[in-house]
């Protein structure tokens, strides 16, 4: 068991995920950050466009973790749902953030100005802060632990890496990766009795097909570098002594 | 609101997705496949290799969904608890499946024979059927409503290949799709408009960044070719009045 350090979850909210027709991109991207930072990625949730659906799924998450992060659904259009949603679950009204406005109406001087839809997202739930979007102006939500992004990847990495300096997290998990060619069923035993003698790391055990030769990829990851190292030296000695050949 | 259908649900185990190291590839697969049987894709989770999570979610959502599919965690290291995890979840022993371990031994003959790794993938929840496996012999495992595949991307597609043949679905969506250069808060009063006119339709719009230039993506969506194809007409002509160019 890895030393444990605050714990955030992803809520990816927009029906474009779940009808295949827009592959995630921000996951992966919010996993390594929060890797960096010391917090540990717990869960992920990827739900539709359904307002009782958010309410719910935000009330349950950000009881049940330190920090929640949203993506998808801030947007101008009668499907971005997920701000009006927020302030539901947060029991607040929805009013109009001054500052927001004030730097919605520069940017849009020089595209057609204000309408409808860019006034919508000048609208926060009542206490919340806006998150920095440096690249389209509207801006993420910031109330409680629970931070509301853009689903757009390089909107959604700009807002993420506004506030991310501000996340506290515990002990970095550092991770030593060894590739080998050999079945991953033929190291199993080994490889168990390794977990056993190194209970507080994290020893996973991932095959790949590389052209036509199988191999595994293991990966030890821990928050202690010296417990790593000593482990990797027993791992070794054993890949070693199975004819294991390194990629 | 789209006609209801039967509705399924993704379960994701791994550490290696909550890590960053992996990138997910099965989600958008398993939502294709299932948009073309019209089973409505209603939820994803993503979850950490921990049995008292596998056990709790796999039997929170086999109960709230008509399908549940999970991926990873079925491979012969000791990293690789998701077959015990749903045993329990379903209140069974694992037990050796005489076929599958006759298929495994048959497939290990040249490959080093059987061992103990290797043994642990014939063990299976009581009263559950194999999911064939034709990339590397070990096999999936349907119990109930749920479907247990690989985590890796060929394997799982052939295991959800096998079987999906078998799923029920209702009415198939059916998607139009136009992809235009303007800003989507230019378009989001009438968009709205036309989502009150057809009720029956979901209307999504999704803004992208063409090089320097940002257009929308309007998605039309329903199981009523006729009315998505009049929803499209009204949509190409205020589209027009607007002055949006077709991508």
């Amino acid at each position: 068991m890895i030393a444990p350090a605050p714990k955030a979850a992803l809520l990816i909210i927009g029906n474009e995920i779940l009808s295949g027709r827009t592959q995630d991109a921000n996951l992966q991207y919010i996993a390594k950050e929060l890797g960096k930072k010391g917090v540990r990625f717990a869960e992920v949730r990827v739900i539709p466009d359904i307002e009782e659906t958010i309410i719910s799924v935000v009330n349950e998450l950000r009881k049940n973790y330190d920090y929640l992060f949203t993506t998808g659904g801030i947007g101008p259009t009668h499907d971005d749902i997920t701000t009006a949603s927020v302030a539901k679950a947060f029991g607040v009204p929805l009013e109009r953030h001054e500052e927001t406005y004030r730097i919605m109406e520069e940017y849009y001087a020089s595209r057609g100005g204000m309408n409808e839809g860019r006034t919508k997202m000048t609208l926060l739930p009542r206490g919340a802060e806006p998150i920095t979007n440096p690249v389209s102006a509207a801006p993420g939500i910031h109330i409680g632990n629970v931070y509301v992004m853009a689903g757009i990847p390089n909107v959604m990495r700009a807002m993420f890496d506004s506030f991310s300096g501000s996340l506290v997290g515990g002990a970095v998990i550092q991770a030593h990766e060894v590739r080998v060619y050999i079945a991953e069923s033929k190291i199993a035993a080994p490889l168990e009795q390794l977990q056993q003698r190194y209970p507080d790391l994290d020893i996973g055990s991932y095959p790949f097909v590389d052209g036509v030769r199988f191999g595994t990829s293991l990966v030890l990851r821990g928050t202690d570098t010296h417990r790593i190292q000593a482990a990797a030296g027993e791992m070794e000695a054993f890949l070693a002594e199975l004819g294991a050949t390194a990629v």
